[in-house]
């Protein structure tokens, strides 16, 4: 045989979970997407299909939703925890398992009512392998904007330079982090209000010469903050804010009227980490 | 020729603006996607490609930006309306034109900052011809849940019928409205307020015994009060929360935990008119 | 009351539905999303919450796959067709009835193996009332393009016209075409395939002076190859692709490299008819 | 200080580029979306917003649509390749370049003329380091489907499995390919041929037992045919479609009336690689 099987993991995707509290006439309501992925002894179903080591993907999914109903769903993390731990603890072939959730966030209304907020979306994933578990928290669609405060100038200027230096600009991103815990037992709640309060608070505060000097104070500030923190891995898109250009029409235009583009976008990704 | 020109228009669509109002430290920022349509006298662009009566769509686009530096955008229906007006006013050969606009929320977060809030789009749509103009304030993406409160039985049971009758369900829509104003001056902000606060005032205050029950409580409580909405079509996708079934797995599921599914679901669309 | 119901309509959307058909070891397949709404005498439900007279959507949705298996799926015009005249004929309440279908299309590789061909999308609406039926067809997402053979000038300029005037420029669209049927007794996929043809063959024949040239063209000859059709309303997007401005670089552009933009674009819309 | 930069990069997403050539009536047209990212001595505009090692993203898209006209595109991989030398080459500062390519593809219908074919997408991906450079190749988007010689059976039964067995079921999926080039010079667009090939005709080829195997298969199948891989990853989905329960109207369902789920979705990823 001229080839062989390299890493490989399987698992179900996207399970849609909505968890209601019914302890009293003051409902709680949790609203998910589960994904779960399996590692291990895979090896036989994919030579010869023999499935004797494959924890079905449907009896992944039910065991998410059983598992709400047997546990209760604390926070993500938590819950990626207990279905990660399951999936290894209870299948002697599964060796790893990977669980990633998303949680949609909704406003209360009333006892029984709520109204989706969109915006930002909570993450988690948690990895639990021979080696033990590792929780990243994460945020993801958190848009921001700076209508002043950022400039940008001072650039090389190559053959296919032709961008004009600026010394006010708008500045606007969606914040895409994920951040990775030093433990297993951080108040995993506190720890996302923490970090995404030093997300914005960095980005409205830091007056900007480069999204990457931004994006290095955001980072810098969840690992000042947020002592559970070991690194904070962050994805921005600059969303180019252009000025329009209304000369043509006898109109100045001081820094007003702007169109949003779609494509193309800068993206500055980086990663800053705990000093040890 | 066995074949002519019936209804037919053009124009610029999702033209993205943003509006900045810098008349001190604490700026103002309006976030607008503005699509311009014009009628009129078009056939010979049609029938002979003779462009000498078509206002260019990019002439159209140019207007969007340079109107919003002359004079301002305070709401989105006055905004279309003088749009509107300019070209029927200016363009001979345009006998009607319709601007739809959608403003996108964002949440102040200081002088000069701002997060988006995702979750519900403002809409307005102001439609201008010879009878005269008309405007429709509109919402999309409004999405409720009530955990309880809901319920439905009593419908009739042909050959293919199999749903369980239910006294407790989950009601949960994407409220995706339209409100025909009564006249052109109504306070625009003060009735996107009033409407949006009413659609879902009467959501979450209704004991459904169905969606379209609720689909008309919510239109007649915008028709009560708002005086100046003559007429509200509403669009509600019915958001299917089915009860997992856990009993496999000797659970019981006391209306706690539910798939929320994707396709298909259901979709009641409504008018409630103002009498007379 | 100061309000009272209006127009109103419920069903099942998006039922996605695989049909196969297993005569032999040479499969059939046909892969659909139908849509259902119905009308009637649905006040009660509104007003009271009665739901006597409500077929419910889960039947309707029951029906569509039942359906599929009773009657077999030739043509979606007449599964469409089936569909509404069983919910009117067997439901006393229900007056009328429209379905929406979209039929994906997919390629043959072999006797029970397929390829999605993506692209264009092949649809039907069938609205059935108390004046009888009407049949619509349909194509979405026929994305087509001239690099050369487009012109645009001629135009008038008024003060906030800029664009240049063009005598050769890319031209593309996203076809969105709908057309009206004489009766229902047409061969529907041989209709199709004529319209589809007729459309395709009529943007890439015409050298165009205006996108309405083009889209008058294109009904044109629609009406002219295709006798079954009354009308086509066309909605054609102007998918810009501008010439990128390479002088800064010492390079001349001489119509080969272009930018494609997502927004605004143009949008181009109308209607061609056959004469009585 | 307590953080330090850890991994960084940035770059101008998604420049949509669409490149003709016209050397005579008979054009060509390639049609593209260029990601480029950049590596290297960037610390100090994160540190400090000294932007003087920063090369714009401005300028790097730029340089895409430049080099469109300058050298030509003959393949999305070359074409990737001469963009990361440069930016490598001419830029101190920078030590690695990433470019990420997509190819939509389009059918040619005239001289001039061309429509989109939808469906699968062709990528590249070429990294540029201090340790040379990789080329990956990749489709997304291709859509497959077997009607009947795929059976799941075999698996172990826990607590929370319900999966009934069966020998006959639809197996669909979207194939998600990278494969890893052994070197810099393969004739990139036979590869591309021969790779789509063998993935296609080893799902279609395949009596399955498990999507797993169906994986395998694909995966050896390309690195048998076209020598130039190295190794191949597949990310398959498995597109469920469920036999639609007709019991309860008094029919049967022998393979033939399915409904096509969303959501969740199987999830099955694993790499195939060449024995050295």
């Amino acid at each position: 045989m001229t080839f062989s099987l390299g890493d490989n993991s399987y698992g179900k995707a996207e399970c849609r979970l909505v968890r209601v509290v019914r302890d009293g006439p003051r409902h709680e309501m949790i609203d998910l997407n589960v994904s779960t992925s399996l590692t291990g002894d895979l090896a036989d179903t994919h030579l010869t299909g023999d499935n004797a080591k494959v924890l079905t993907t449907d009896a992944q999914k039910n065991t998410v939703y059983a598992f709400a109903r047997e546990h209760g769903i604390s926070t993500i993390e938590e819950f990626g925890l207990l279905l990660a731990r399951h999936f290894v603890a209870t299948q002697e072939p599964v060796h790893g398992a990977r669980v990633g959730i998303e949680r949609y966030s909704w406003n209360r209304l009333g006892d029984h009512s709520f109204a989706r907020s969109g915006g930002a979306v909570r993450t988690a994933a948690v990895t639990l392998g021979p080696a033990g578990a590792e929780v990243v928290g994460g945020v993801r669609g958190l848009t921001l904007m700076n209508t002043t405060g950022s400039e940008f100038h001072g650039f090389p200027r190559d053959r296919y330079t032709t961008l004009a230096e600026t010394t006010d600009r708008i500045l606007a991103t969606d914040v895409n982090a994920e951040w990775l815990f030093t433990g297993l037992d951080a108040d995993w709640d506190a720890a996302y209000t923490a970090v995404t309060g030093a997300l914005t608070g960095a980005f409205t505060g830091t007056h900007s010469l480069s999204l990457q000097q931004t994006l290095y104070a955001m980072g810098g500030r969840v690992i000042e903050t947020v002592p559970e923190v070991a690194e904070v891995r962050l994805s921005l898109p600059n969303k180019h804010h252009f000025l329009f250009d209304l000369s043509p029409f006898g109109l100045d235009n001081p820094d007003e009227v702007y169109y949003a583009a779609d494509r193309p976008y800068g993206l500055i990704e980086g990663t800053v980490k705990r000093e040890k």
